[in-house]
């Protein structure tokens, strides 16, 4: 039984504490957070589980053999460092850090203390995400054409980061994890609309080899919820609307041949349009089976999707995407 | 009666036809296409109207009081200026040129002659449009913060053109005429895949002063058909899906206010949502009405909101998306 | 080159000319209708076609060989009856007649004189009904358990004859031919609303052997408009939506397996839930398929789905069902 | 703080704990269920709540002051007694009871002894029931035409009754609750098809006084779910989605007036078709809501909507509807 700690109880750690209390293999043993009202919270649910508001005793506790953070991005670094040094492992919200420099810092210590890393890009565990990565293994889409996701809602405005640090991790894993190729460049355009200097609607492009291309929308403006992925390829499209409760996944046998013969006005175009598939998604919470999963790599070693090195990728694409915002969609490359 | 000739009778031919045709006020008399199958078709459903292959014929023909070019982009500006050199009034499809140079010329061609250019930027005169340009002018929406429209589907592929002079001079038109400012600059993005140098999918950001920003995203190779706008704004947020039989336009009255106080763990963000509405849109055919106005512009003059300036600023920006397109993003200034 | 009188051109008759005037193998020599200006639309369209305000004339012309109907159903028998009785084939609007009794006497009458009775049931013809009967018989379906269609809209209120009537015809002519039996039974409850003794709203439940129940649901008072029907069988499950534009037909891998044992409280219940399936369906106008397939009846013989017999059945249904509906609900058999 | 017992843990008494315990006024003191799995499952999740597998224990105990009953129907009534009689308010699970002789026992009973009982006709303390209910009185709809429901999905079989126990008390309670009259008669028809002898597909026409009727399906046996209700009024016509999240209640502003002159074929109909109107609906839990109120009542009196006249007629309306089904239609006067 691995036991877990659990640095930040706000938004997201009641559904951190929740599932590492239910997988098999672990248990909460200890949250901690700064606010004491936050603390009752967790003592009414969970009368067993210990709640401190200082850090130090929650790394340090005898009771706890690995740590959750589920903290501001911005405190990240500092506390799995932290952790790190105090010899446990780390399981961490995404965005994993704010910079590339402390990712690769958390990445190079983890490695040093052969300790594990985890960031916790839920949606690698959903079902869908699983199946769409299966179909592409397995060619049923063939080469890919492009990757275009939509993320958009009313709020949640956050204090301290823009859009994109707040949607975008979550369709870069995605992206990074189906397209399985690294992006070469990346251009962002975007806008802030409330005078703090933090873009609410941002688009992002990503230049792959091989003629792929992935964008990004994500927008915390929308008066509708919209998450909505389209992908194409040569032999298959196919297009995942992760709100549609039972076929998220649709799979079209559709496609395109041109080709060019003697001049521009010779083009021949064959289009192929035939049935659509939807293939039954596991729908497992996503969030379970990650922690069962964080549990069997603290244990037993072997290799993950959302590993300290994915989620030094993921960083990195997020900063150079935000560079390129900063340009209004000057090219930065990875 | 205003006697039409027209000029092209292959995708969108038939269409002006049609509603010259059946309009108040027109009538075509002649139609010109090389093609003389194409020809007799014409004759088989309008026993009426005289056709020929010569281009002079029809611009040079008494029978002709006005002429309506349908042909590919390349041959606009030579056709278009052939015409007014004549003496009669032009209306052209979209894109109304391939290059800002040729539509200057055409536009300044028909001043100094005093002859009406008309560019069939159809969706102008659609119920839906107008009515989102009504309640923008209303102020029904308050400031405007972003334009996102999505125009994907599954061919029809171009010879000569890549999707962004395809498709985008629909949207263009529409952000133009909507939110009745000129954008600064714009940055795009995209890829094609058949290796022809010809995009097939790209995205547009254009940015606006008063912190608008307005996206496109159109694409040639989605396996479904998306047709859909969001309008963000300070009192009211909108939703237009062309798709929809009955509910295109739905109004949201969704809107958030933030507001920081002493420091940004203090970000107060209050959200609104109240009742959605659905207006009744008018669903006369768009090209009629287009027709119609036509007719009394050649007749009485008077201002449209797609005479050959509006269709200059769609070439300009269309310039500008495609010469940022090359530089693979880049912000271009307009 | 079959050509076609056609008396009527109202609400349907348009329809009527333009696909036995485009298909292969018929033209359009003669429109007969009792009113002139209609007469003079049907001349500005089709100048060829000869037009008459005299049902004789047309009947007996040497340049008809076969006659559509598309008049009132209060009229269809005597018309039908002149028709054959003047040697010529007849294609009739559903509903075929308004009583049983001439359904049997034009039945009777065509045989006797060996010609050909089509009854335009559309519906058979589309891709989408072609598909579910093929699904059917393949065995894809299973034993079916039930047929379950809604019809409703705003409107066409007609003059002359309740919902049941107006939009029963497709419903049944469809369940007729997909599920392959005759019905025992009907039991009908509905109810009118603005004093004319004409249901506008109506449920039809028909009950068949081996456990089938079919149920339609008719209405002109809907504010929406659904025309969806559901088909359970023991091995899959279909749901068709006509309005739908590309994926009418979806079939789900669902199902349920119920073992009694050992008294009630020991049920098992066995959920089956997999993939589901959007067959493409050809999209080909029904219509001017169904008026080839008149020309090749005439002409050659053989069968089809919607003759004469096929007519007469739909008929019995429909009055067995207005009987219960005047019933308020009793069953009446078949 | 009314202390509350409930008997039964099995599909809906955890929702019923769940929410009596966080309801404002009401506290869950004991648990009672036969099985001792549950009572573990009860006590892991709720440590400070008692439970037994003893009835009279629970009924008893000084710590209960009413008592929430969550049973199969068949030991609704004889459970519901005992409580009555032990003079404690009850709180009963839908359908109140098993047959009508059963309802008014209760009801008599509990009116002698002066105590409460409240029946879980959940969704009339949902928003989207309760914005319905006000838009009728408010006269926004105008009178009312048809109720029209669909309730239909894949299971939950049930051991012991048929589909119309199961799923029609929440379409009875609702159509009575917003019609606000009473109907006179019933036909029901439907099918089973495992040998059970309970039907799994059922449809039920009420007629009512003033030209309205209301219909209801329900199936086990529907591979998709839909939970859709429409309402024709003379003024509006409404159409509540409940599986929608955001937009459950769409008004349009639809209808048509009928008039007839001189002869049916002088009818005129004037169709009206306005805009649509999606109020925003209360999204509280109906059940926290109905758990408060039940408190309320129980302490101050008062009237409710769903108390055990309503629970009784609601068993009136499904005994007759069983009655007609048993007949294969054939009306059935309530």
């Amino acid at each position: 039984m691995l036991r877990i700690g659990v640095i930040g109880y706000g938004y997201w750690g009641p559904n951190v504490v929740r599932n590492f209390s239910t997988a098999n293999g672990s248990e909460v043993t200890m949250v901690c957070d700064m606010n004491q009202q936050t603390l009752k919270k967790v003592k009414k649910v969970y009368p067993q589980i210990n709640v401190t508001d200082n850090i130090d005793e929650l790394i340090k506790s005898p009771d706890v053999d690995a740590i959750a953070i589920a903290t501001p991005v911005f405190t990240h670094h500092d506390l799995a460092k932290k952790v790190l040094e105090a010899g446990k492992s780390v399981f961490i919200e995404k965005p994993f850090t704010y910079t590339v420099a402390e990712a690769e810092d958390l990445v190079e210590l983890a490695a040093k203390k052969n300790l594990k890393l985890m960031v916790d890009h839920t949606f690698l565990y959903t079902g869908a995400v699983r199946k769409i990565r299966q179909l592409i293994d397995d060619g049923i889409l063939g080469n890919l054409y492009y990757f275009d996701s939509s993320r958009v809602n009313l709020g949640l405005f956050q204090h301290d980061v823009n859009v994109v640090w707040d949607l975008a991790p979550h369709d870069i894993s995605i992206m990074d994890y189906v397209i399985g190729e690294k992006p070469q460049a990346v251009v962002a355009t975007g806008i802030g609309h409330f005078g703090r200097g933090l873009e609410d609607v941002a688009y992002l492009t990503f230049y792959y080899d091989h003629n792929i291309i992935a964008h990004i929308n994500v927008n915390w403006l929308s008066p509708v919820k919209v998450r909505t992925t389209l992908i194409g390829g040569e032999k298959k499209m196919l297009v995942w609307n992760d709100l549609e409760p039972d076929e998220k996944i649709k799979i079209y046998d559709k496609g395109v041949q041109v080709k060019t013969k003697e001049g521009k006005y010779n083009l021949l175009v064959d289009y192929r349009s035939g049935d659509m598939w939807a293939p039954k998604v596991d729908s497992t919470e996503a969030l379970k089976l990650m922690a069962e999963k964080f549990v069997d790599y603290v244990e037993n070693g072997g290799t993950i999707v959302n590993d300290g090195i994915a989620g030094l990728n993921n960083i990195k694409m997020l900063e150079a995407a935000n560079k390129s915002l900063t340009n209004k969609g000057g090219m930065v490359y990875i």
